[in-house]
């Protein structure tokens, strides 16, 4: 019994991540799951949440169509953090809580997708952030095991209009439901890493090229084990469920209002990047 | 075409509701789609939204359990819309929007299913409402062609943690994610009315046999095609996506805490009711 302890303590210390880039994608008319091997993809038998293997078909990576690489229809959830980065004089208050809102499946938006810019909207802003993909049912789980149940983590651009939910229109949006989940405001990079250490990753946002954040993963305040932990006591993570986990600070002077053709880049090391233009609505 | 113009016109203003009771059930193993005719079930080839027919195939409703209505894993989102209900002196600014906050399919609790109240939960609340199911994918319907996009109704009960979001935590519930959203806080009946006519239906609430609620659907200040449009001009709504559409006023006092083994029923004239109890996370 001594002995297999020290067996799995030692897998575990030694754990070397065997990274695995999941895709999803239409080729052939059909839409499939698979695995991203340099140009190659090898094709899963079902989606990433049924223990699939690899049926043995191939599609060159140029011959096919890269698709959020969730379904958005099978999926229950999009949740988001705010205010999640650690910045100069903010020291959290003990327990604090996890500050959340709600974005929608039908708000995410590919790689190359266009963001819609309503008129009304006076101040729409980008975030570039890591997102959190569930992998399996998570309810009551606890910090220490909450790891267990993410499945990988993708390249994410979370956008708000930041004026409508301010004390003036405060009746209109206390709860930010449409200044957070309007459609195509939850872009979404092709690959989801599984097997992957997240931390102490860089994240960048280019802005037409310029760069306007310039964070770190490892300057999450609520890290992503406490986020999973804490939402999973209230409310149960299916597979595929996705969890934006906050933006990293703004560059000076660099949150500002997106105007028909801006052009954004998020990349975070290690995963990619999801590239978007703002578009009339 | 003047003529057909007349019969159109004619078939609207004569158009005779023809209720039907829909469901979703269980039966001999196997989940099910069905028209509930007195206290028989005819299935349908397939879910409501696919133009199901009647296979011929009947169960009895004493043979079968009824289910949540909507398969919560195959729809997108659950809406609500807060402090929607008249009141004495109360007069929205024209052009006001609704309030809306989010709950999930996972926050769907079926009929007789209990209620989890956390420990840390100060003030539980109950708030018998209408639920409107979508029927057709909606993204920038008008009001004059909103209920075009409506299935049908339910009878819903929203229950809400009423401290969490105050000013003293706002920190942590700035959005009412947690508040609104938890396991099993979107009580909903099993029968859905379609081809119905929703207006000036009574909504009453029962606390433990006492009536703490009893309002009309004619109440809602932000009428259904209101919801409807306001949403789809920002967020899609797909098939079986639901929107609570505001609780009705209480009765004087019968704002109360909820506790363990506190009974629950709301009922609205004409689609039926939703009954659930209080039970310790």
């Amino acid at each position: 019994m001594r002995s297999l302890v020290i067996v799995v303590l030692l897998c575990a210390v030694t754990h070397a991540y065997a990274e695995t880039r999941n895709v999803r994608f239409s080729a052939e008319g059909q839409t499939y799951y698979g695995v991203l091997e340099g140009k190659e993809i090898s094709v899963l038998s079902g989606d990433y949440f049924s223990n699939p293997e690899k049926t043995g078909k191939k599609f060159a990576l140029d011959d096919v169509e890269l698709l959020l690489p969730v379904d958005p229809m099978r999926i229950t959830k999009v949740i988001g953090a705010a205010v999640n980065t650690k910045r100069p004089n903010v020291v959290l208050p003990e327990n604090a809580h996890p500050r959340l809102f709600a974005k929608f499946p039908t708000s995410l938006n590919p790689d190359g997708g266009g963001v819609r810019l309503p008129p009304e909207a006076g101040n729409l802003n980008y975030e570039g952030e890591l997102v959190v993909v569930i992998g399996k049912k998570a309810s009551g789980v606890s910090k220490e095991e909450a790891l267990d149940y993410v499945f990988g983590y993708a390249v994410g651009n979370d956008f708000s209009e930041n004026t409508w939910y301010g004390e003036r229109k405060r009746r209109e949006e206390p709860s930010r439901l449409i200044s957070k989940g309007s459609d195509t405001w939850a872009c979404l990079g092709s690959v989801i890493v599984s097997d992957f250490d997240y931390k102490n990753r860089s994240v960048k946002t280019m802005l037409n090229g310029e760069v306007v954040q310039n964070g770190n993963t490892s300057e999450l305040m609520q890290d992503v084990p406490e986020l999973v932990s804490y939402i999973s006591r209230y409310i149960t993570l299916m597979p595929g469920d996705l969890i934006y986990t906050g933006t990293v600070l703004f560059e000076e002077g660099a949150r500002r209002k997106m105007k028909v053709g801006d052009k954004l880049e998020v990349t975070i090391e290690g995963i990619g990047s999801v590239k978007n233009e703002i578009v009339a609505m």
